[in-house]
């Protein structure tokens, strides 16, 4: 097995929707869905582009899809040579994870296509493609190349107003309806051989025509530099994207790659964990650090990253807790940098948080919980399509799943524990601390003949169960963002004025009074012989299997939550939640705590989330379950790998790549197998290695600085560099 | 057109549900529905019997059916002459609203078959049946008459352990599987001919067969006598049946008709509107006014009545808000001893509406939603089956709908207001009244950051939109609630002593205190150009019409409410909700703010149930729109005359007569044409008739004093005696 790239055999159409993802190149700044040059729009090619949104109509809000300046198809004597034109006596594609190179390579009868193309860490503008045609007889050549406008949108068009330049470079423009952000693509070609050249302009793009006769056993290349640019990069995007496409012609194709190797060189250098003993979990790590590292927001200064990564427009193409929760701990132990790019992103959209907060009333910062640019709540009061009916259904997850703040301000605390840098904090991070805190006194309801105080109508991470009290994993939440905003003070003491101003700017002098008597009267779990409840009433509800639920449905498709939903009322859950909590507050609970509710909710839960696995991993480390943590290390590493994951949530299309899980993987792997837990100011490790595993080394930053970190069975360490 | 009666000609099986209601003959302690004599389970046949309960396995508890000991069927040499087995001539059946009896005729060729019978209103135990065949040919007669056990049941069996005897008297006893309760009944015949007897028990019944040889032309006529006693009656229920049944058969069928007749003369001389101008509304009152006062519990002194009387087991034959909303008026005003009776019931099931409370984490009193024996809740988590899964759907009727609890507060405080009558208060009537303010102190919300309380999480008469936060409806009844609660100790200042001690006895100090506050801080709806909203942020539910939300449905039975329903994310609604609460707090809106209401929210409603039409008309009445009046006035009188209102609830039949909506008729009459309102403890008139109506006159009880309301053209005045 090779551990370091993913490879599929011959052509499978049906399978293209996964495929795209799982070969999927990315830079951060834009996605290439991983399928062949000639894809049309039935194998949902796509040039995904980070932070530029659009609304089509009345439809969801989501990213939009630049046109794929890397498209060729050719004909030989007006035959076309193209998968799902002509059947190919052999197709493979293939992706390397150490560069995030996209290698394919067809045979048809009468040619041999072989091509390898990337988006470049280097130039984050930049698409390349070196496609190359070996002839096995005589013939006239007519390569069509250039800028296809036949791209995938879910909820689209979003793009209007076309208009193409045509010359050395390719170029095509076109404004989004929403906010006329304009959209550019450049493409410049530079093959290495003599040909006759024409331009077309047609409904499906702008392409250069290359005609020429060639020869049995002739081998001709042609490299491809794709620029994309728009206006929020640029004034003149249109301008910029020919000239880099130009000067990177000139450069070559070889001089791109070797640029953008470097940069994925000094990524894997920094971040990558070695695995030893079991190859296949040894690739699965390699796929997931490749899928999560390659869509990093490395030329932004505050952006973070979407549920289903630069894969496509699933999830609206959205910001959630999974930023905070799932893949910031990679980046934050790894490429700090990073980590804070991700968190300056939720201190810059501050404003759409307390604007959505008074928007339902309340005080303080509710995040959106699917945030697109600006803070934008992406997530509308209709989240998923009835089977039945075909009509949507109104669920609650924008309105009710208010740890989302809770989550941030954690983030923002790990931060600078793991760092050790304070200044993310002064410059916004502790604001956005002290406004959610804020949000959560104004968000809680005190009954005028008790104490206690509850968080009454939420929804936790389970999001079956929709609009509950006092949901554990929510109460704890609020509770650790109310504290941490009582920590600041002492953080910065050294600062007092800083702070006192701070709090005056905020007018906060009378809620930082409630927040001591709030963190007293905040209901606490029920616990049932240690199980902790995850909501008030959640014991009461039907005790059942999860065969018994799932022979319930009438429709594979079927959404199991709300009150409609197979789920709903009984104790089946769809992802972590309580054990969420054990895994995130590892210091509050005692191992036996910890077995106690694993134990209860694990056969309990659908994992119907690719966020479970990997807490459950977490804790069952903890507790010595090496073989089931294995068996769920395996499940959330390989997502991206088998493609296998769930797709359809009703009949709303959820494929994609799966950045929450391949954080998830080195979670387990880090946190979970070597152990790394901060005590006391320190990091500690606490070893659980599976047995397949005999070695696992990687390196982090530990405030600042650099360790490598060494289990193997005799144990952990840490090592200096 | 006969106003007095309601017939049917020709014999339609397929009408079989709809008919047995429209044709009822009932007496409060039982419901005989209107099918006819031979009729199988396949016609729904019941003795539906008020307050016996039984749950078998886990369906829903509900009311129990006895045996039919009316049970006729007759063969004429071999050949059945039965509707269902043998084409009739003719057929037709005729119920009389003024003595309730039910009088059915049928030619077939060879005989024609008359019978008429009645439960009668002087003696709540007893059905009575006069049986005649006239012969058209010769031949031998075989007639079967006994006790049927071939009863409907929605959720049965419930009877069991069937133990027949035979003799003068047939008894069958059985008891229910839940709570042993016994049900016997019996029956006697006495034919004016002689013939052969023998007896027959079978898996049908148990059945006296009588054989004789008859001649064309001759007529014999057989009087049934059944009694039908339960183990709440009587500790020998058995015995108690069949001496009955024969004292009865003793004394004749012409003797036990006239003191039937009696009983329902007396009931019309205290209650009769009646309508002059227009026949098909004075018919349709008297059906509202029979059916209403056919049912009411005149045989026990603290009972009430279900929302579908004692057609069948339709909703669980439980106790709803109809009760004192719908209801209780008209018999506060014109029999009220029998309004006593309907709050007696919640007086003696305030433990069960504590123990809801208390189940909910609530102090005070919590009712039951849907009401049975004891307070016990019959309401389930679920409540609608969904057309396309098959599946219960989670509904939150049950845990959701306080207003109840406001209801009943209002019932008691009008009681007294209408009757003058302290003494229910004493009896209890306060104590549920501080109870029922004490749940609302406990359900409120204060937010920790400001000063209103609010009422989250709730449902109003409005059933489609579930969980909502401050229903205007909701919140006024718990403010009215509260203050009637303060009004007791103003009311009792004659009594402090007597107060002291009730307070002091419910250790109600700190609720005491509680109090003012709350109604001072208790949400207060939004207006919108002096439009009420319903509820926080109904105003921004998508605004579009009733046959833009109808066009969405997909199968004709879809339940529309809920998070899955057509209604539930609109602003349509399902019934009068803000209207409801003008109509219930006249003296609290000005006309002004009722016609702008009224004009809001009528195009906005389903009147998907039945009490909705009455609360618009008595609103209607108000503003002048007295067309608008009329026709909702006869589409509630008209309901049980035409039987054309819902059947279905999504896959739940919802089928019966409709008491709340023939209470309406009577509010709307009396209450809106008439206009009697109550206003600084003096009653008035403001009367606004319809032109289709010259006269309206009515008899009333104010205070003790018996009054007769007149309204005319000319105007309105009270009559002495």
């Amino acid at each position: 097995m090779d551990v370091w790239s993913l490879s599929k055999q011959g052509d499978h159409p049906e399978d293209a929707a996964q495929d795209g993802n799982r070969f999927l190149a990315a830079n951060g700044y834009m996605g290439l869905r991983g399928v062949p040059e000639e894809a049309g729009a039935d194998r949902f090619p796509a040039v995904t582009l980070a932070g530029v949104y659009d609304r089509f109509q009345d439809r969801w809000r989501e990213p939009v899809n630049a046109p794929n300046g890397l498209f060729v198809q050719f004909f030989l004597d007006g035959l076309p040579l193209s998968l799902g034109k002509a059947e190919p006596l052999m197709h493979s594609a293939q992706l390397h994870y150490q560069n995030g190179v996209y290698h394919r390579r067809t045979e048809f009868d009468a040619v041999l296509i072989e091509s390898e193309r990337f988006a470049s860490l280097a130039q984050c503008h930049l698409l390349a493609d070196r496609y190359q045609m070996t002839f096995r007889r005589d013939g006239e050549l007519t390569l069509y190349t250039g800028i296809s406008t036949e791209i995938w949108d879910i909820n689209g068009p979003h793009l209007f107003d076309f208009r193409h330049e045509q010359g050395e470079a390719l170029l095509t423009e076109a404004v989004t309806g929403e906010k006329h952000i304009t959209v550019a693509v450049a493409q410049a070609v530079r093959p290495d051989f003599e040909a006759q050249e024409a331009f077309e302009t047609t409904a499906a793009g702008s392409f250069r025509v290359l005609r020429r006769a060639v020869r049995k056993g002739e081998t001709l290349t042609v490299a491809l530099f794709a620029a994309v640019y728009t206006s929020l990069d640029h004034p003149a995007p249109g301008e910029q994207a020919a000239r880099l496409c130009l000067r990177m012609k000139e450069l070559g194709f070889a001089a791109c790659l070797a640029a953008h190797e470097d940069a994925w060189a000094d990524v894997w250098r920094r971040s990558l964990v070695e695995l030893t003993g079991d190859e296949e979990a040894a690739r699965a790590l390699h796929a997931s650090q490749y899928h999560l590292n390659s869509i990093a927001p490395r030329h932004s200064d505050a952006m973070s990253i979407p549920a289903r990564g630069l894969s496509g427009q699933t999830y609206k193409g959205a910001i959630f807790w999974d930023s905070e929760i799932f893949f910031f701990p990679m980046f934050a132990y790894t490429q700090p940098e990073i980590a804070r790019v991700l968190l300056k992103y939720r201190i810059d959209t501050l404003p759409g948080a307390r604007q959505k907060a008074a928007s339902y009333g309340y005080r303080g910062a509710f995040y959106a919980w699917e945030s697109q640019e600006g803070g934008q709540e992406g997530c509308t009061d209709f989240n998923v399509v009835d089977v039945f009916t075909h009509r949507p259904v109104r669920t609650y997850f924008r309105d009710k799943q208010i740890h989302i703040s809770g989550d941030i301000a954690y983030a923002l605390r790990s931060y600078y524990e793991i760092t050790g840098d304070r200044s993310l904090l002064e410059e916004g991070g502790a604001k956005v601390i002290l406004e959610c805190a804020r949000f959560y006194i104004s968000r809680a309801s005190a009954r005028l003949d008790g104490d206690t105080v509850d968080l009454n109508d939420v929804i936790g991470p389970d999001e079956y169960h929709e609009r509950v009290a006092n949901s554990a994993f929510t109460n704890a939440m609020a509770l650790h963002c109310l504290k941490s905003a009582l920590m600041l003070r002492e953080l910065f003491a050294d600062r007092p004025e800083w702070f006192a101003r701070l709090l005056k700017d905020l007018n906060y002098e009378q809620d930082w009074a409630l927040i001591p008597p709030l963190i007293a009267r905040i209901r606490r779990p029920r616990l049932r012989d240690g199980v902790i409840e995850q909501f008030d009433g959640y014991f009461e509800l039907e005790d059942c299997s999860l065969d018994d639920v799932r022979a319930r449905l009438r429709d594979p498709r079927e959404y199991w939550g709300g009150d409609h939903g197979v789920a709903g009322p009984t104790q089946i859950i769809k992802q972590a939640d309580v054990i969420a909590l054990l895994a995130l507050f590892p210091g509050d609970f005692t191992d036996r705590e910890v077995a106690d509710n694993w134990q209860y909710y694990e056969p309990r839960t659908e994992h119907g989330s690719s966020l479970s696995a990997c807490m459950y991993a977490l804790t069952a480390c903890r507790i010595g379950k090496t073989d089931e943590a294995w068996e769920l290390f395996l499940r959330t590493a390989n997502i991206d790998v088998s493609g296998s994951s769930k797709q359809w949530a009703g009949e709303i299309y959820i494929g994609g790549t799966h950045p929450a899980a391949n954080g998830g993987a080195w979670m387990i792997a880090a946190l979970g197998f070597a152990g790394l837990r901060i005590r006391d100011g320190r990091p500690e490790l606490h070893p659980s290695l599976p047995r397949q595993i005999s070695r696992l080394r990687f390196p982090i930053v530990w405030r600042g600085e650099r360790l490598t970190v060494e289990v193997t069975r005799e144990g952990g360490r840490f090592l200096r560099g």
